[in-house]
């Protein structure tokens, strides 16, 4: 068994989930499999905050976190894997098979922390997800009937998790948070629109595209503060000039 | 991909499950990961009514069959494997990983079909239920919490028959039904109680026992017969006598 720090780092996330049976189903096979970092994104609050408080509810599901914004839930994470039914809808990320996947979470989650992304029960994750995310992973099921009920996509995939034995990792570099990433890809994006690569109020596909571009540049923890740097200087310049 | 009939051989049977929601997310799962075939023992009738009459029911659960006793249910099997939480737990049957169960139980769908048994939400399956299984599956949960609920175990289960490459398999003779070695445990304990080496109304432990003594003769299809024929002729000694 791995130690317990070890999958403490897993963070699973709901986003905008409906249903509080569902919230608590997540818990509970968290629990099962020995996770215990919830967090939840938008929840429909009334239902959430019952199913909380409720006389039974587990411990997972106590200590629950709530987040206003995915950004937020998964920045101190240095991988975001989203989760989804689709085969064929244009995906921008690459798609894993489950137990690939798992393999390449339990490895991440031996140096720091991972977020595990889940949508809402009527239409899984958005495209403005999806640009948090690092990769997505697919259950393999039946072409005709593809979407899973909440509850038990969060089982299974915790199930091959445990199971999983961790993918051999070549990186060296620890790479850097959600949070780290999400600061420069905001002041790029400011940068962009000052300098007239993307107009003022840029359409929301082209933040989710620039969020993927600076997220597949993967850059290491150590050059962080760097990148920062250098956009917070272009920044000050632009807005002399402007 | 295996061909359809292959999954269509696999019979998910739940006994005496009590809450409808737990039955339909089991039929959810089974047509996610492509099998039809459901069982339902001892229901809590109302609900389980009302639930595969429910409008948006899927046809898994409409087709649903119900059963009085678990021999009926699994008498058309040849191989009929439990699920357990239990790990000390002592239990007279083989307890496999889940991932090795489930190889053993698609080799075995090539030719026949298999029971797959899922107990109530509170006591998961009795000694009774076990002493009609060849051997048991334990989904690998933590020893702190190893209580699943019971749509979220199902659907694990069938996410991993679903993946699972067939073992290899060694026997050559097809195997008799579940039907059939009842009906010769059944003729044997008359013969045993004709005979008195049981007393006439044995306690049920007893039965158990001697069922899972003849499930382990693993008793060829080719035989059964033959079986039944030589206990028919004792019995019919044994009553001249008495």
């Amino acid at each position: 068994m791995p130690s317990s720090s070890e999958f403490d780092r897993l963070v699973v996330v709901l986003v905008s989930p409906r249903n509080p049976l569902n919230v608590g189903a997540a818990a509970r096979a968290m629990s099962n499999f020995g996770f215990s970092r919830l967090r939840v994104v938008n929840a429909y609050e009334v239902a959430f905050r019952e199913a909380r408080s409720a006389v039974g509810a587990s411990s997972v599901l106590r200590q629950a976190e709530e987040y206003a914004s995915l950004a937020e839930a998964v920045a101190d994470c240095t991988l975001v894997v989203g989760t989804t039914a689709a085969r064929k809808r244009e995906l921008q990320h690459p798609l894993r098979p489950l137990p690939e996947g798992a393999r390449l979470i339990r490895a991440r989650l031996r140096s720091s922390r991972v977020a595990l992304l889940f949508g809402s029960e009527k239409r899984g994750l958005s495209n403005e997800d999806f640009s948090h995310c690092h990769w997505l992973i697919r259950i393999p099921t039946r072409e005709e009937h593809p979407s899973m009920n909440l509850g038990q996509a969060v089982a299974i995939c915790l199930y091959e998790i445990a199971q999983a034995a961790p993918a051999k990792q070549t990186e060296k570099l620890r790479p850097a948070t959600a949070g780290e990433v999400e600061a420069i890809t905001q002041r790029l994006l400011e940068a962009l629109t000052l300098s007239g690569y993307v107009k003022p109020r840029a359409a929301s596909s082209t933040e989710e595209k620039i969020r993927r571009m600076v997220s597949r540049l993967a850059i290491p923890a150590s050059d962080a503060g760097v990148w920062m740097g250098i956009l917070r200087q272009i920044l000050w310049k632009l807005k002399l000039s402007s």
